[in-house]
């Protein structure tokens, strides 16, 4: 299962990652949580109409966050219904599900990396973040060839690391983080702020600004710049810690290319100073649509084969 | 076996982490890769005529970084003639080692965090950072429970981790980095440089512009206030990332107590701001001087335990 605020989606994967059956509804975002949890209900419906549904082994949901995978509660900050709602023994209840599958619960940021891990741009590697850079700044981490969600799911957070310590607020409470700089509406902001408007009637996104950027438009430039290096600054701080070989990017933002990803090199050979962090290699994602989908399977099947690993059995 | 710029201490330890036998020298830092050898022979030979030596089932070697433990070398600023010095191989070719003993290198950050987490102020905890602030900064992460080194031992370089992107250069290439700010030398910078002078022919050192901040010398206080302001940027960033639930913090600079500890914990209510990172706990280093010494010893035992962990196993 894939939990967001725009859609629930669900599918049927097999031990190969390939999705068999999909089946998705709209989130009723705004509704109380008992709609949601039928909308939920919905989407598992129609799985469990599929012939495979008996062979399912595993559960894998991947949440917006906050999530806490200790406790089994998601509290997505754009469904406003459920706080600290009990997703994981919500879904365990569930009539339709077979006997003795356990709901591994992971954030979609984490999801995300399990999936680009599994089957997309960090297969093969040992010690790789993942990361979606679009209305928010997520990510995940490989540690070591496994998943490493943290004690509660939220390990991966770097659109919340200051980059500057000086640096405008940021809503969580505190300053200079990376997403204040490097999410697609602060690019939008930031070119707007530079004088920069789109065509009559068309929203300023990060997706136009990019357009602009294409046609060499300085402004647009700057913008995706500044979110570059606040991304190349956070990027080189997790491999400094970390001894990451590959950084996957994805998300809206990822998608203006070399746009993005131009000056993104660029900045990382400064602020990826040591020797150990001077071969990080960045990467567009590979999976798109399916990345948490896929990636909620990763987990389950991961739970499957290594209860250390992913959610809270520590 | 801890090897630093100022000595070469060895020491036997037993399974409990108790030290039953100590030896060590001056470090010959200036002399040629050989004298240096000599230097690391001289302990190794005062240890095994220990009546404990035939006992030895692991040898644990902390070092001065940066190292590199896939390829069991160590390059330690200190010590120019040791350049990708081969130290494992050394090690194991000495005439005294018992059959079958393999060193396990490790660099002096983890192998703080090794000896904290094993018995001092990060014991029974999952998810740690333990840090060093002396000279320069620097660290080693507890993940899982386990010590976690990176695949070449640098995990955990706190000091080089950017918390101002349009900060000041640092010596590594990269700028803005926690270093910069938070160390011993840049304390006394720092308070020198806003008018602060130590009594006559005292040097301007971390350890008296901490004894000024004590009678209330503002300048001092600004001296730490901003090391502790980059401190928490960096350990905020760390949890963030990693989900740390205690930082632990040792050196020299960590000896100034609440004058360090006080504006720390103060700054970090502020950069720790997401729900799964406030609790974040600060402790002082529990183990002193022989924590290099315990902490290579811990690595040697983790080795045993468990051949995963923590050296280039991979």
């Amino acid at each position: 299962m894939d939990i967001g605020g725009t859609k629930i989606a669900g599918a049927l994967v097999d031990d190969e990652g390939s999705v068999l059956h999909r089946a998705e509804t709209p989130t009723p975002a705004r509704e109380p949580a008992a709609r949601l949890v039928r909308a939920v209900d919905t989407v598992v419906d129609a799985l469990s109409a599929h012939p495979s549904w008996g062979a399912v082994r595993g559960l894998g949901i991947a949440s917006a966050g906050p999530v806490d995978t200790a406790a089994g509660t998601v509290s997505p900050v754009n469904i406003p219904a459920w706080r600290s709602f009990p997703l994981v023994r919500t879904m365990r209840a569930h009539p339709s599900l077979p006997d003795g599958v356990e709901p591994v619960l992971v954030g979609d940021a984490v999801a995300m990396a399990a999936a680009e891990h599994w089957h997309g741009a960090a297969r093969g590697v040992a010690d790789a973040l993942c990361m979606v850079v679009s209305t928010g700044v997520g990510g995940g981490f490989v540690l070591d060839g496994r998943l490493h969600p943290g004690p509660s799911g939220n390990a991966g957070h770097i659109g919340h690391v200051t980059v500057d310590l000086d640096g405008p607020p940021c809503p969580c409470g505190s300053r200079g983080c990376v997403e204040v700089y490097a999410s697609g509406p602060a690019i939008a902001r930031h070119a707007v702020a530079a004088g920069w408007r789109p065509l009559d009637g068309v929203e300023p996104t990060a997706a136009e600004v990019a357009a602009a950027a294409r046609h060499g438009d300085a402004r647009a430039l700057a913008a995706f710049d500044r979110s570059a290096r606040a991304l190349a600054a956070g990027i080189a701080g997790s491999a400094t810690l970390l001894e990451i070989g590959v950084v996957v990017v994805g998300g809206g933002v990822a998608q203006a290319g070399d746009t993005l990803f131009g000056p993104l090199r660029r900045h990382l050979r400064r602020y990826a100073a040591l020797g150990f962090t001077r071969d990080l290699e960045v990467r567009p994602a590979a999976l798109a649509r399916d990345a948490g989908l896929v990636g909620a399977a990763a987990a389950a099947r991961g739970r499957l084969l290594d209860v250390r690993t992913p959610s809270g059995s520590r």
